[in-house]
């Protein structure tokens, strides 16, 4: 480490490095501020914050010493893993009173078991790193998204991750089997044992899974692992409305329990894509205003998801519950498809500024939702262009507000989009949903958040976390203010 | 309602019936001593209670007043439905100081859409009843147990109730898509959306789900129904030990996901079923030390269970993993299999005393833990003979220690019991495992959970009584001491 000495240094900061360096590896502990600059700013770049010093435990008795040693010297502490949060929350305080707490050194893959199905990964693993184990003994983490090069299970675990894979086996809430984590106070909460039924008062590790480092550090968590896939179909449709598409993924679940995906986008995605990625080509020939990508697999080699597929596309087109379809010739061709699908957020930003949305309602209400929304919006905002994109099977879509033409962007960020966006959260909220489906709160929707919850919700939460965390302390100004 | 002068009431308990003679009709308020008597008591006859008053709200706003109304004159309140908890879970303090509050009228099943897979019922639905509405509506709730002509939803979320149903769907947790509760200060937790993706912050529905009515009073919830079943296999196995019983669950599990149960007993069990049912006959002609009952069943006309079925048993038989196995060749076959695991509860309560215990370890390591434990059980309590039955897939067994040949059931209760079950409890907890799988904390184990729980466990549960029931009024002597 460099000297704690350091004269940006906070005293209290000065105080807590002097302390930890009788308990952790120098290696542990910096303040040199070009190493710690990178950890400084959100991914999106929104969030520009301040910390002089940077904590990086290899244990979890170094994470305790770490809590133990903040709380005396009444540092907050922002626990970090990837950095790659969409809503600020793993960015510290501009003021520069807060640690970074990294957890990237911590990257034991404890167990992996796959006659268990489970793998206990410390909290520093990497999701891609995890999904090789896991496929390195034959099973599959089913969980994924686009930032698993960076994303650790710690941040996952703490934000309750969804992505694209959410359908069959549920967010990170339905595949973590235990976890690890430190409390405020430094003691350890140790919820890793596997158990499939545990009935011993209020379940912490539900409590943890979510709270985005609010109430506890995770270190270490037990993890569902399923059966690798042994046989896929990936099939384009295309259709009249999200009515349709929603009729479709009910046919769909009625011929079997393994839809992985049912996306759905409309014309103007599409577009955006082809005119974003050089070598994509629509995938059916008809025009239509709706599109659906569905994925259906198959652990046992000897099913046949491509016949699932077929059979149903076979009887909706016979009805006419949808227009067109094509299933996937080939594993390049079901990659292509499903690289469509991935550049839509890419593509979209290609086009010009707009105000963002993850956001969700019950599936059975999503389609009329993303339409009467959609025309909501662009009554009462002239000249925008709205639509809503994504997990309709989770009733999560992403929900785009496109700027005007020739809308300077810095205008449109700085005063329309703030508006926009309380106009559509005031929608979501009516339509029983939620203005955060798989971001979570950070420092971007803290506002919102206790704006459209009820006075039980948000009195419960401050209650919780000034009860767990009574000097607040852990990951300040993120999820609920105090 | 009668006087609520009554002379047997205390101040506060008086003055609340007063204060809620103005909110709710008459009939909601029972002080009469016969029609209260029978709720006084828990269904095993271990917990005598005492209260003089009862109160029978129809809906939530109601449930409202009564909560707001209790915090006002500080009268402790006792949430209850079927009265069927194994652990004295509704049961009142025997000072009279609390009232019941029973949630048996809300009986209205506000939704019930077979397309979503969702029923919304109301806390005092019964679970047979809910069994019936989701079968008429050609869906299944999968859940079920032997309470279930009376356990009500209420109670069932507030216990997260497991069961014979557990292996595929889960426990009560993985079937609540929403809960409504209203919480200690009388404000409403309206989490009944059900939504499959909401990062808003702390999930307060998970944390009510188990929460055994400290935290809030559940009046509805949101539940998962799941396709009917339209074709079952139902096998009986003859096998050598545990291990071989849960190397057979990972054959099972590897050909199928839809294993619905995989129940284990020992010999002991059987025999005693066998004297126990009048026309039971063993399943297999093989003496076997151990046996299963597995269940495989099929959403679809043309998928076949009991090819599945076949095929991993015929397997298995030939590479000696089995010693015998037998399909049930009839549903009336089948259902006799499932009478015999029903009745071990009561065929091995007619053998005499035993110290019960419903535990939980994880799966891969309770075929060892029912050996080692027995065993250990046996020497350090010579006489006794011990096992355990139940839900090997869940890692959950019912592990009972049968008192000594002529041991007088008052002395072996009151004196032995206790030590016997404190020697089980610290086994199961040195096997990372939970002394209450299942039935909850209640009464019965809140000595337990302290002296067995870590301090971070205790003081986090502790934190969070205290900090959404400051008063200590909702469920008072369960789960958690003050």
């Amino acid at each position: 480490m460099n000297s704690p000495q350091d004269a940006a240094m906070t005293p209290a900061l000065r105080d807590l490095a002097t302390t930890l360096s009788a308990d952790l590896p120098a290696r542990a502990i910096v303040t040199d501020a070009e190493a710690i600059a990178p950890w400084l700013v959100d991914w999106r770049r929104r969030y520009q914050g301040h910390a002089d010093l940077l904590i990086e435990p290899e244990d979890t008795a170094q994470v305790q010493s770490v809590v133990r040693a903040a709380a005396a010297h009444r540092v907050p502490l922002v626990p970090q893993g990837g950095n790659s949060s969409m809503v600020g929350g793993a960015t510290p305080p501009a003021d520069g009173s807060a640690a970074i707490l990294s957890l990237r050194r911590m990257k034991r893959m404890r167990r992996l078991d796959p006659d268990a199905g489970l793998a206990v990964a410390e909290a520093g693993v990497i999701l891609a790193e995890l999904h090789e184990a896991a496929l390195s003994v034959g099973r599959r983490f089913p969980l994924t998204l686009g930032a698993r090069g960076s994303a650790t299970v710690g941040g996952l675990v703490s934000t309750n991750a969804g992505g694209t894979q959410v359908l069959r086996f549920g967010t990170m809430r339905g595949l973590v089997a235990g976890v690890e984590a430190v409390l405020p106070d430094g003691s350890l909460h140790d919820g890793l044992s596997p158990l499939k039924k545990d009935n011993r008062g209020y379940d912490l590790n539900q409590l943890l899974i979510g709270a985005e480092g609010t109430l506890g550090i995770v270190t270490a968590a037990a993890l569902r692992l399923v059966p690798a896939i042994a046989a896929r179909a990936v099939a384009w449709v295309a259709l009249a409305s999200p009515d349709d598409a929603l009729a479709l993924l009910r046919r769909f679940q009625a011929a079997s329990d393994a839809i992985e995906s049912f996306e759905l986008l409309p014309r103007e995605s599409l577009a955006a894509v082809l005119a974003y990625l050089p070598d994509a080509r629509a995938p059916v020939a008809a025009e239509a205003p709706w599109h659906v990508l569905v994925e259906v697999t198959a652990a046992d080699a000897g099913a046949d998801p491509a016949g699932i597929v077929e059979r149903v596309l076979a009887a909706t087109l016979a009805d006419g519950l949808i227009t067109d379809a094509t299933i996937a010739a080939s594993e390049a061709q079901a990659d292509a498809f499903w690289r469509m699908r991935e550049a839509i957020s890419d593509a979209e930003r290609a086009t010009g500024p707009a105000a963002q949305h993850d956001i969700s309602v019950p599936v059975d209400t999503m389609p009329r939702f993303m339409v009467d929304a959609a025309a909501a919006c662009e009554a009462r905002f002239p000249g925008t262009r709205a639509s809503g994109f994504g997990h309709l099977g989770d009733g999560n879509v992403h929900f785009h507000v496109r700027a005007p033409k020739g809308t300077a962007p810095a205008h449109w960020y700085g005063e329309e989009v703030p508006v926009v966006s309380a106009f559509v959260h005031d929608l979501v909220v009516a339509a029983g949903g939620s203005i955060s489906a798989e971001h979570g709160i950070g420092q971007m929707k803290i506002a919102e958040l206790a704006r459209l919850s009820s006075p039980a919700r948000m009195g419960a939460l401050h209650a919780i976390k000034q009860a767990l965390d009574p000097n607040w302390l852990f990951n300040p100004g993120k999820l609920i203010a105090r």
